[in-house]
């Protein structure tokens, strides 16, 4: 009998040099440099060149690499209207797919290129913040040239100089995030570049991939989860209750890490110190309630907090609507993933499964009017 | 050292009751259905009833379908608005990734459903005819709700009655392209609905993955080889010249079939009775001299024409442009796509594989200005 690895969990697809999770230990590295050491004393841009490059970049190749995003900010009017013409009720990641997915058909079929990766990630958070002023009745603000990548981002949600704390926390989540080995998005946007698609494709399949509740859809929910509990002492019962009615609790578990995430630890260091105290202390003890009870419940896996858990906190300290957590997420992980389509393209084959089937065999068509 | 399955050539991803490839014979069945058989007596229609629930629909089921697909070929205005606002050198599949993309924003996240399905099958020929018309200055044609399916999709080209037997010939196309396993376009969809996204993301990713030439990229060059050639006393000696400058020969090839994929067969018999006679025997001249000259060149593959050689032949003869070749392969693999995502949502689990991580190790961030 075949072996059907549905879920390819361990099955190693290709070599890649971007990322290395240690599931057991906790750790993960882009590039060969551990995320707290990144986190600590780098940029989102430092960090984007040295995901693209393989390398961390000079004051002199930086500075090129801020200007070019930059200079890549605004969207053109024809983007911004398309923004108008979706229904303001629009889910953020559907907006950033088909907005993306219209950018490419601006160009024919080319081959991954770096600065098309440069490009878009400068584009984002335009776009992002655009659909949010947009449905909120207000005037899209202009991206700010001289700010940088995660100060310009809150600057656009709302016209006002970011508070500086806030902007590092921002900064720092934009880092954390930007890779995390060959997740469902990457692999998606992996699939589609294999058969030499374009860039644009490639990212569109990320972006609907990455909306799915079992992978980048979570931090909103994570915060509606800690608003429906409320206070601490009801978070053993609350969530007693949805075990039982065999749901799922958000913000826990993960196909890789058997241990605590270790962008779930720093995540929550900063939101330690920027979030409000009292939320803060209520998701430390949905957490702690939340560990237990899944150990009690499910002894077999070992479930403790994931990224998505202090995300939460942190997106929510820092300003941004929960319906912008999503987008805000692949903000970051689009780094990542232009990486790895760079990568793909740079040493391709065509990535095609087999199937096992298991439904019936060797039928004949009956006519239509003997049926 | 672990085993990397790049490509993951024989790599069983999940089981399926979808379609039977049989590699080594050349057959292909749909629910246990041959396609020759379905080819010759069904209508296009009836082949997606049955991709999607298991059974061929009795006559008052396929009126049904019929009918709700009929119901929804008009595009809203809003769509139209969009299609004109793209670039009129866009590419085919650029349009239907980025119209279906739009059309997902109208609702919110939703678990995968057949009348989505049925919908958007309904819904490409317009896409595809309108976009056509605009961007040749043409008046977009309301869809014919008293035609089926492959004799509309004629209709809203010209807007003149389709003749029968080019609506046959669509029809047998249709049918023989829209299911084919675990092919990348339906991977990168079941990749995306993993994460519990919805119809429209796992759409949009399969579009991003057909437009790609190891894909749904190939029968446009296909035709253009031909016209390259000109004539069959040049197709060796231009053929040799490709293969000399490491060139793939278009149309050849597939990962699975060993023997000739029995689609191709199939679509020659069709193209031989509607296809220009001169046009016909220089594919086929074409057609043995690739086999002839691969045989001799990479002699360890078994290489033979695959489907899109003779797709080409078939399209260009029921009057299609060329530049709809791959847009028409989506008119009929959204049947199969639509019923994967159905099956993968139905019994789920997220599609997640591992990476050999081969970058550099254990590295330290030295300050920007040390750098």
């Amino acid at each position: 009998m075949a072996v059907v690895a549905k879920g390819l969990e361990g099955v190693i697809v290709d070599t890649s040099s971007i990322s290395l999770i240690d599931g057991q230990a906790g750790r993960l590295y882009y590039r060969g440099y551990e995320i707290r050491d990144l986190a600590s004393n780098a940029s989102f841009e430092e960090v984007a060149y040295l995901l693209w490059s393989g390398e961390l970049p000079t004051a002199s190749q930086l500075s090129g690499l801020a200007g070019q995003m930059s200079k890549q900010r605004p969207i053109p009017e024809s983007v911004t209207n398309l923004i108008r013409s979706l229904p303001a009720s629009a889910d953020e990641l559907d907006v950033l797919r088909t907005v993306i997915s219209a950018i490419g058909t601006g160009s024919l079929l080319t081959k991954p290129e770096l600065s098309e990766a440069i490009a878009i990630t400068a584009k984002i958070p335009t776009i992002t913040t655009t659909f949010d002023r947009i449905r909120k009745g207000q005037k899209p603000i202009e991206p700010h040239p001289d700010l940088g990548h995660a100060a310009n981002y809150l600057y656009m949600l709302t016209g006002k100089d970011p508070d500086p704390v806030k902007v590092e926390a921002l900064n720092k989540y934009l880092i954390l995030l930007a890779d995390h080995g060959m997740n469902a998005s990457t692999f998606a946007a992996r699939v589609v570049a294999s058969t030499r698609s374009d860039l644009y494709s490639a990212l569109t399949a990320a972006l609907g991939a990455l909306k799915g509740p079992l992978h980048g859809g979570a931090p909103g929910p994570v915060l509606q989860m800690l608003q429906d509990i409320g206070m601490p002492d009801r978070a053993e019962g609350w969530m007693r209750e949805q075990l039982k009615l065999g749901n799922r609790l958000m913000g826990f578990g993960h196909r890789v890490y058997k241990t605590t995430d270790p962008r779930a630890s720093i995540l929550k260091e900063i939101a330690s110190q920027i979030e409000d105290k009292g939320l803060f202390g209520l998701a430390q003890h949905v957490e702690e309630t939340g560990v237990r009870l899944l150990k009690e419940h499910r002894p077999e896996e070992k479930l403790y907090p994931n990224v998505e858990f202090y995300s939460a906190l942190l997106m929510h300290a820092v300003g941004l609507p929960t319906d912008l957590f999503t987008a805000t997420f692949a903000a970051s992980r689009i780094v990542g993933w232009t990486a790895h389509v760079l990568e793909q393209a740079a040493n391709n084959r065509l990535i095609r499964p087999a199937v096992q089937y298991t439904g019936p065999l060797e039928r004949e068509v009956t006519p239509l009017e003997k049926r």
